[in-house]
């Protein structure tokens, strides 16, 4: 049996083309997803079918600046180079969509989703009179003002374990709808380079959820709803009531995935 | 004859997709010019042709976040409207690449390019192994390392009075090759949302150029030797000289399109 070594990845994604990271049955979409384009590059390299393993699944649409990977890959391959030369191999042969960012040789142990200890997303949304050409495919345009202290209150109260099944859409049956909310942010226009017309008009709200565990697109689900308190068609005690409903034809509906990107997965130790 | 009244509009757009803003031969070019789109798009609400002045050209693949242009539209379009329901008309017709964000009454002596006082560009430079999907369509990628103190050295010393003949590409011929640059800055890692990654092995470098014009490619022309310096191949001091040189043909080729945004043009009054 060949001998095998486990590396893992650090890739970046623009979702808006790729069905998601996951493997479909080709009949149902057309869109290529991230795995098989993945998975397709490193057979041109190693001349095998290498499987590789995220942290999650993204959903279409959805993008990555840090998602991670594994795969085991033959250990001759690593004798003959290096972890740089597969970052630059396997980015030879993706598309502009995908790039390998990080290559690191990783123990035998390690596992993208079992070793991972907090995930974190963040939801960008625009506000104001028109959609912004230069962000619009990363962010939700929203045509009105929103309330943000009301989205704060929300948010911070978020935070700690909870069980979230009124923002889990429908999927696999799960044994527990339990996950931990470690940390919620909302900024204002953080971004410089959006700041020169950002005014009353305008403005970019992100908004971040750090925690070990989320349900099928719980980040949407709970954006899309956290909209309705910032229109002022919810408050957030409405929300916190929601919440304890475990209910989820109560919540609003999910907020599109180009807002959504997962920024950072997070480790016992640094991978790379 | 029909009573004519002068709007502004604040446009953005990624310029990926587009052959600039100036209309091209379409014998030359397969690409939309944003005028004509924009052009295209008021004839279908005004029923005839209206022409659209902007602060200045953009060229190929440059994006515009803070864009600015004039128009004379017909004064019972405005008596029967007013400037919100122009900007909605208009975006209703547009592609997702191209919006307006504002829409002003202007006096009939406002000039989108004559008045306008100063222009601030930024140059987005990506460097790291990879190029960063989520990013590279706004930036240029070069997988090695920069010297930052001796480029922010260069940056200081351009500001100010001087003739850019060294870093004017081939075009119409001019009066006066000397441009006034008001500031210079670059800016490190200052996107929040690139950060979760961004370390030794990656940096996002943000260049900003504000000045009272601008000639040919000349803050591409300028960022193509800046690069040089950054590299190592050329001191500061040989930049400076190259500058004095009234040259052309000794500096670096021009840095792609994709890298460059028109972030905000200033007036002696706030338009918007």
């Amino acid at each position: 049996m060949t001998p095998l070594s486990r590396i893992a990845l650090l890739l970046s994604y623009e979702g808006t083309d790729f069905c998601g990271w996951q493997m479909q049955d080709p009949s149902q979409t057309k869109a290529p997803s991230v795995q098989k384009t993945l998975q397709d590059a490193a057979r041109g390299i190693f001349g095998e079918t290498i499987r590789f393993h995220a942290s999650g699944r993204t959903d279409a649409g959805v993008h990555a600046l840090g998602q991670v990977a594994h795969a085991d890959i033959p250990s001759r391959c690593l004798l003959n180079t290096n972890a740089h030369k597969i970052l630059r191999s396997l980015n030879s042969k993706l598309p502009s969509t995908l790039r390998v960012l990080k290559v690191a040789n990783v123990p035998e142990a390690f596992h993208a989703m079992k070793s991972a200890i907090s995930k974190q997303y963040r939801y960008r949304i625009l506000t104001g009179p028109a959609d912004i050409p230069i962000a619009s495919r990363f962010a939700w345009h929203l045509p009105y003002t929103l309330n943000i202290e009301q989205m704060k209150e929300t948010l911070a109260a978020l935070v700690g374990t909870f069980d979230f099944k009124s923002f889990q859409s429908a999927g696999t049956p799960l044994k527990s709808t339990t996950r931990t909310i470690l940390s919620t942010d909302l900024g204002i226009n953080a971004d410089p380079f959006l700041n020169p017309f950002l005014s009353s008009d305008y403005m970019a709200l992100d908004i971040r959820f750090r925690g070990t565990g989320f349900l099928k697109q719980m980040v949407r689900n709970l954006v899309g709803t956290l909209v309705k308190v910032g229109r002022g068609h919810m408050s957030p005690d409405e929300f916190s009531s929601l919440l304890e409903a475990r209910d989820r034809t109560k919540a609003g509906v999910a907020a599109p995935s180009q807002g959504l990107t997962l920024e950072k997965v997070y480790y016992s130790d640094p991978l790379f």
